[in-house]
């Protein structure tokens, strides 16, 4: 079938649209219309020359969500009218890692496949993540679309398939933070403020923010943030901390990306068992560089990818969170737009404009 | 009263043995006959140059163990005869860290006292950990005595209190390692070798030795070693490990102080859930550094500080696990001497003759 879709079609050129052809889904595979998808920094890093990509053009798009219109050969979990997230990490259900409570990295993410279920002129080419969910119909595997009630707005909850479970998830199930834990998020961009959301979900009892940026002190305190520090008026950050939690932050979720606020994070919290979420991407030469002695007093770090939510059987969890009004989602979304107005929509994200940017396929035309 | 006690004069002098004056136990203090005490390598560094240390004389000697000879006012769990492990991190057991399940810390390790119990020629003397077990008497907080069963060898558990306790408590108090799971363990001394020991109480699949001495095999394999690998004939022992487990070690242990070796635990653990300690002290200079995408994939690193064993509530169960004969602890004693044999003891902790040094106070004189 013939689809609209955003696409890089080198390392240094705007993203595209074009006419693409789709194929059909194949064995345990399905066709989903998309109803909205998330923009995020790491689809804009095909063609803004950060990534050293080697196989364009690539659709992009990681973050979707819509309605199951075909299912191929196969598929058991899913049917036609489905309501679904789309997520980047699969979720077998199988290997070890599907098996295990700790992790959601599915085995099958790390082994490369060869999809190419879009083809430009004739040409075949890669979806982002396996999805490429800026797209009006998307051919995915079914270990990458999570079944969802259909009763929420899948222009909100879109977005929890990468940023909300990422930031969610990092406190919940990442960090498993305790009732009245207290935390620090550095860093209140898309990830941040999710990371407010899953910390005032898991009960903390104090929440500090930091950024640089004074305007996320208002949308920080209206999700749960009970402190704002910004580190260009606070002459330290860490004694700041310190002496706000009493001793250390129990937690500390890093949403920068930077070696520096990485060991200002670890630094920030308790001895004895002050633990800090890396989820930040540090940038390409950059390594994890911190003081022995903070970390042998008992301090833990942890990575966490997507927050550690198994896609299939956890986030339509988070979408009953949302649905029960536990989640904030909606204040987190800024802007939406129709697809071809993406290029604008990673100008307002690449510049701060924007919060969350989320395109609608339903959206009227932009006047 | 009149003690022996082996101290440091100097930052680059030999130990020396002398006769200190001790007071007798003050408020919250009990007066303790140590009837063995273990040699370590921090004690060495009192003398050896590597410590930047301020306040000489100072008493050395920080793993022990006794018998309570008097106790002073206020002092309700200890009575006179009680057998004690003496260690170096209090337990005070009303702080926020020790009414914590997650860590050993006690606030009051972190609270710097002015005690001096030993004096040399009327000038009044410090303490090593506010220990000091290198002498025959020592006055000491009730916090730091754990009472144990008196029918356990006293000069076998001496050494739970400080390497003991670090590598069986960082297997099973730290990694709180699952039955089943695999571990690597870098470097084994006399902390690795009780880590393997801890790893093998925790039911563990595996346990790899990773040592440049190949006659570690030996003494590994005795105590639960299922691999052992020399980094000096294997190639690459990442993936030598990675190969052995399937994938990646579940936990691995650093106990070395080497950020390079630190860095290759990290590596040698499984993606998802790979739990790193860190237990060896870097040198001065070097930090922790570490590639950012191995903590982001799921990994975790710990720090532990003598394995998060609480030590007053903790160090007596260890005790009794040796008494069930579920701890190898006679086969890590290499040599058993007295205090005046205390600087050749050390000579063989430092060039690796020895795997434990235990000074015996009851032993006849060295011929």
């Amino acid at each position: 079938m013939k689809v609209q879709a955003a696409f890089a079609a080198a390392q240094h050129r705007p993203i595209e649209i074009a006419e693409f052809d789709l194929d059909g889904p194949r064995d345990g595979e399905v066709l989903v219309e998309i109803k909205a998808a998330g923009l995020c920094h790491s689809d804009m890093s095909f063609f803004d020359g950060s990534r050293n990509w080697h196989d364009y053009p690539i659709v992009l798009g990681h973050e979707g969500a819509g309605i199951v219109r075909e299912v191929g050969p196969g598929v058991a979990s899913l049917a036609r009218g489905d309501h679904v997230i789309l997520a980047g990490i699969p979720e077998c259900g199988e290997c070890p890692a599907c098996r295990s409570s700790k992790t959601n990295l599915c085995d099958a993410y790390f082994k490369p496949t060869q999809r190419r279920p879009f083809s430009l002129h004739g040409r075949p080419a890669r979806a982002f993540c396996e999805l490429g969910t800026f797209a009006n119909f998307v051919t995915v595997r079914e270990w990458q679309a999570a079944k969802i009630r259909s009763d929420v707005p899948l222009d909100v909850i879109c977005c929890l398939a990468c940023a909300g479970a990422t930031g969610i998830g990092s406190a919940i199930f990442t960090a498993r933070m305790e009732r009245g834990a207290s935390a620090v998020v550095f860093g209140l961009g898309g990830i941040g403020l999710n990371v407010v959301e899953g910390a005032r979900l898991a009960g903390a009892s104090a929440i500090i923010g930091v950024d640089t940026n004074p305007e996320k002190e208002i949308a920080g305190r209206a999700i749960g943030l009970t402190h704002f520090l910004n580190p260009r008026t606070v002459p330290d950050v860490v004694e700041t901390i310190r002496g706000i939690t009493g001793g250390g932050a129990d937690y500390a979720f890093e949403c920068v990306g930077s070696s520096a606020i990485l060991s200002q994070a670890v630094e920030s919290t308790r001895i004895g068992w002050g633990t800090t979420v890396t989820i930040g991407i540090l940038p390409g030469d950059e390594r994890v560089d911190l003081r022995p002695r903070a970390l042998q007093e008992g301090r833990r770090l942890m990575g966490s990818y997507l927050g550690n939510v198994k896609t299939r059987s956890e986030l339509p969890l988070l979408v009953d969170w949302y649905a029960e009004g536990k989640l904030h989602l909606d204040a987190l979304i800024s802007h939406r737009i129709r697809l071809d107005r993406i290029a604008d929509g990673f100008g307002m994200l690449s510049d701060g404009r924007a919060r969350r940017v989320v395109i609608g396929f339903d959206e009227p035309p932009h006047p």
